[in-house]
């Protein structure tokens, strides 16, 4: 690649494609799980793909991770323990930690070199990693799950990449089950949930299987995600207790002292109102 | 184009890209002003180019229209006499006409040839153009909007192509004192602009040319459109009142007797949250 050149990942799934163009790449590595490879954009910052698929860039990652984050944080009434399966770029481990109130961020993906690509080409997102609140594994996500002490943690993420390839365990009721298990009574299961408008029934289909691991009450909350297909993502909130009040701790989200590029209390009130279509098929 | 193939749109701007997977060519016309091309697709229906540029898809076009009509005619009192500044696929007017108080719809194109595309290949964007309360011309909106009585509109919607090329002129001071002018004084104007990502500056500088219109207050609302840069549009309202009440009528917008997709009171509510990033960006 000796000048700028469009690189266009297809989606087969959806019939769609987002590309970005590309200045340069930077660097590429093959893990014992995927290949992992970074690119430098005109417009976007760095790119990171993992095999061909579109992680994130520089420029957009905020939606994603601040909305991964937040809207849980700020909806549990005091979360201390939390634990990330994947999330390996380490954004939302950062979007964690700046709330005060957390005692522990675990962090646990299967692939140490998206972590290694992440400090050298998006280190802004790893500005957190030497906080000693934060634990970083490198080990399978299932089994530290299945592993984990019963009623032991307050917020599990989800932060994988799509439930087709190596995360496909991520999605199913087995898994869901060990998250409910490790999780306190009032605590809250959150996964990355695809397009609200591509991949409805896989949201459909995701919140049942949460729904036979036990899990009462959801909540999906779409947010803009360039990078992705369609460019509108979601993230969806499950709840052991069936009365959650998904209401949120909107004053403490208000009053919050750190920065936040998308979310606000008023952005994450804004997310609540599914539009119709999508309210019709989740209900359905 | 024998069988499935990628049709990728790069947007030099932005330096992204979205494409569709296309399964045949349906029709193609050089009209006097620009050439307007209809793709079948394998998930998406049928997609119109126009210049190259992907104007809208049977499966997304629901976003934009519903977005580009309904915050204006629930925020305005009681919206009579509405006018469409460009619009020929005829979706805009479509959404327009729902609403049982508007007499009178005006819709001004300057190519007959979108709306004769329109009627072929998304004939449901058309059902209400045989409406009496339907007035369809092929003309130029700039001129339009210049001879238009004074004081004599409630609503003007520009839903025109990007401001680079034919809709340039769309754009500035001048026209949108043709808007002011023909308004009358509760009078809103609504204007399709870009995405808030990548397009903040053009935003800011179309708010600042309403300003200088004599438009006293603006209200910008994100919404997603996949089959634009990004993935996330937005449209931007401004009032001749300076005391406008953006607030909208929300009883009347929850107690609507026409279905729609992606907007909703509870909507229409939560896109007036704008991200700080957003907020920040449009109040400097």
């Amino acid at each position: 690649m000796t000048q700028s050149q469009w690189l266009h990942e297809n989606f087969e799934h959806t019939g769609s494609s987002i590309g970005f163009r590309m200045t340069r790449k930077l660097d590429e590595v093959q893990s014992p799980f995927q290949k992992i490879e970074v690119y430098e954009s005109t417009d976007w910052g760095n790119v990171m793909l993992i095999d061909g698929a579109m992680m994130l860039t520089s420029r957009d990652n905020f939606f994603y991770h601040e909305m991964m984050a937040h809207p849980a944080l700020f909806t549990h009434a005091d979360p201390k323990r939390v634990v990330i399966i994947g999330g390996g770029d380490c954004g939302t481990l950062r979007e964690v930690l700046r709330h005060p109130g957390v005692e522990q961020a675990t962090q646990c993906d299967i692939d140490e070199q998206v972590t290694r690509m992440a400090e050298k080409y998006f280190p802004e997102l790893c500005a957190s990693n030497s906080d000693p609140r934060a634990e970083l594994l490198w080990d399978d996500g299932i089994a530290y799950m299945a592993n984990c002490a019963p009623n032991s943690v307050d917020i599990v993420i989800v932060d994988s990449t799509d439930p087709i390839g190596p995360a496909e365990g991520l999605f199913n009721q087995a898994f869901f089950e060990s998250c409910h298990r490790a999780l306190k009574a009032d605590g809250l299961l959150v996964q990355q949930s695809e397009s609200p408008l591509a991949l409805l029934d896989l949201i459909k289909a995701m919140r049942a299987e949460m729904g036979k691991a036990g899990f009462r009450s959801f909540q999906t909350l779409p947010f803009p995600q360039p990078c992705y297909p369609t460019g509108w993502w979601s993230c969806t909130m499950a709840s052991k207790d069936a009365d959650a009040d998904w209401g949120f701790r909107e004053a403490d989200a208000a009053g919050k002292r750190f920065p936040t590029e998308y979310y606000s209390s008023a952005v994450h009130r804004g997310a609540q109102a599914l539009p119709p279509f999508v309210a019709e098929a989740l209900a359905g």
